[in-house]
């Protein structure tokens, strides 16, 4: 809170790429790329070709309803997040412009890392594309953290003091999350189908998160005007 | 409307899913995933081969065209009924985020559900087919009819006390729909051809809904500002 | 102007498809599908595969490029059209909500139609192909039309009395664009190459049409609070 | 400034596209396309197939991923350097829109020239494939260009006269980058790798821009209501 007097009025290097820009389009833009990206993991699932027994078909391809699943479940995870986020920045400025631009260059290369998975997951190449596929999530999500802990420290982003606390709040309780993930990401390199139900666990821990903490978060239960 | 002064202040499971989120980012994100499926649809379309006769070619995948405006006409419903439902919220909170994300989830599959169908029509698959693109249309149907109603029982989310009331009608009004969508799916097991006029009907019911019935809802000539 | 004060208070057909729905939503559910079938039509841009002469290879694909072309100009004034249209409403209804979802049903077809000529405009499909696309692009750009004729008629849904006169200059205009089109359809059936040459000019009418008339449009110059 | 009073009560040319256009949608379209586009990429990215050496099968297709990097790169500068100028802009036009959708085409076309590159880099092709991958580069970069020059000299369309001048440095500094686009567009006919390696340069100049220089724009720190 005391940073908050040093900051607001000249801001550490302030000739850099801290100078404001448009938050609703920052906002438009991600919703845009997480919706465009849940919505194109759909193309990436096979449509078996006319068989006598469709069923059989559809079952044996488990492995890309699996990865679609995860998938889907992470990235709805990520949109919630970062819409808490914006909930609580008033104003976005060039380094949170570039921070969720890399944040979305691990999320647009979901797609490709699932349909890797998919593929490999039985196979010899299981280890490797189970490994990238959680090298994905994991950066994506480290990216996510970065962002909260660099709002965290420029109250003149943010909607209030209260923000602040709730940001903190919020980025370590992701870390279990990010820390149970890169332990499956290494996991995946010897054990494969544990670390997937690893990923299963973090991709529904993130979503569901509130779920296992007491309400803290000062701004929860405000009303927040469009 | 008894309900509401107890909720209000304090309410019930208040450290759980129900914080406050941004209500125009979900509207955005669903707008976005409804018009990304609703014009993915068309890449499924078969687009035929230099041929002699292209006529004949175009008209052997009418299954195609066929499941494709069924799923353009439930998906432009949905998006309608959608709509009229954040006309009448002025909050989203936790459990709308999610609740979205699960109909955006069976929304988002409709690709792959309408090409299977499109593609399994005609054959040994058709049953199968059928039934799974039924079952899809009809969890999609199912979540947004659970969303009015959890709405409806959460007024500090609404406009006003009116919007309860129009959200349980309109609630109400999808049921029938709901219900003989059920019916086509369970009967696309032993008869597909006749569940399909029944997704048909279903579709342009939930459409074109409003003209069945006098008017009843409050809000609905009312203006209101953006 | 008399119809006003008529129709203002008890609208005919009021307990019909006339409810009042969120113009925000209308739009950003036009501005994702007009966006997605600008950018999916570069999918069927065919990719040379390795050659050794691949400034051939490009050259000939040359209908595929020109019907990209003509696709994304139709589709850009599509949307500047739309836009020009919603400056000058401020409500939306039932109904523009369905006759809006009608035309970009054309809209997103567009793919599929643009593809189709592309492949069929040098063999004997020709005609058929440079027909369907032609119509496509009739019924997008005749649905446009109703719908500003509908608007004209609406004056609660739009700004002031002016955007009611503004929308029959525009529709006037627009009118000799959709006959011109219209005449490019039926000559497809016969020469398909000079039914391209009017879609091309078609196309350009639509997107530079102001340039030929002197200004009329009452609100053009105004600014107006978003 | 002096020609600010000139142009405001009577445009010149005010009877062609100079009527106001609603200045969200444009947003919301480039949003959009640029979300799109970015995300379209990833689909061109080749998943190995089953095979006994996935890593090696990956790094072979070294070209892909680079080829998708400089892209993402630039679309994302682009997003960043188009909402700035919409920071400083408070309308639009039908110039605007126009020149915005120019400018748009050849974002929408560097699915097709990314993969073009990608496919072509090894082989015959790759003098042409990077020369028209760099042409589409330049196109839009040099549209971008051309809509701040426009602009500058719209004191009417702008937020206030401050913005006048940051417009003009900002173009200014992009020049820098376009002409070192050109020279590497005109090295891909005969050094396609040093082509490559300046797009690289080009591409992290204008996404990072802001770095190199001391802050001069006025408008950069001064917050905006959204």
């Amino acid at each position: 809170m005391a940073s908050r007097s040093d900051d607001s009025p000249k801001r550490s290097g302030e000739n850099r790429l801290t100078a404001f820009l448009p938050a609703d389009r920052l906002r438009a833009f991600a919703d845009g790329v997480f919706a465009i990206v849940i919505t194109l993991l759909v193309l990436e699932l096979p449509v078996p070709e006319a068989t006598d027994d469709l069923l059989w078909a559809l079952l044996e391809a488990w492995p890309d309803f699996l990865a679609y699943v995860i998938s889907f479940v992470f990235i709805g995870g990520f949109w919630i997040t970062h819409s808490s986020i914006t909930r609580l920045t008033e104003h976005e400025d060039g380094v949170t412009f570039r921070m969720t631009l890399v944040m979305l260059f691990f999320v647009s290369l979901l797609p490709f890392s699932t349909s890797l998975m998919a593929k490999h997951l039985v196979g010899p190449g299981s280890r490797l594309s189970v490994f990238i596929y959680g090298l994905d999530l994991l950066f994506a999500s480290f990216m996510l953290d970065r962002i909260m802990r660099y709002l965290a420290r420029r109250p003149e982003l943010l909607v209030d003091g209260l923000a602040e606390e709730d940001l903190r709040i919020m980025e370590h309780r992701r870390l279990y999350g990010i820390m149970l993930d890169g332990v499956g990401v290494l996991l995946a390199l010897i054990l494969p189908r544990v670390a997937i139900a690893i990923y299963v666990l973090v991709a529904f821990y993130f979503i569901l998160q509130p779920l296992f903490y007491g309400r803290t978060l000062k701004h929860s239960l405000e009303k927040q005007g469009e």
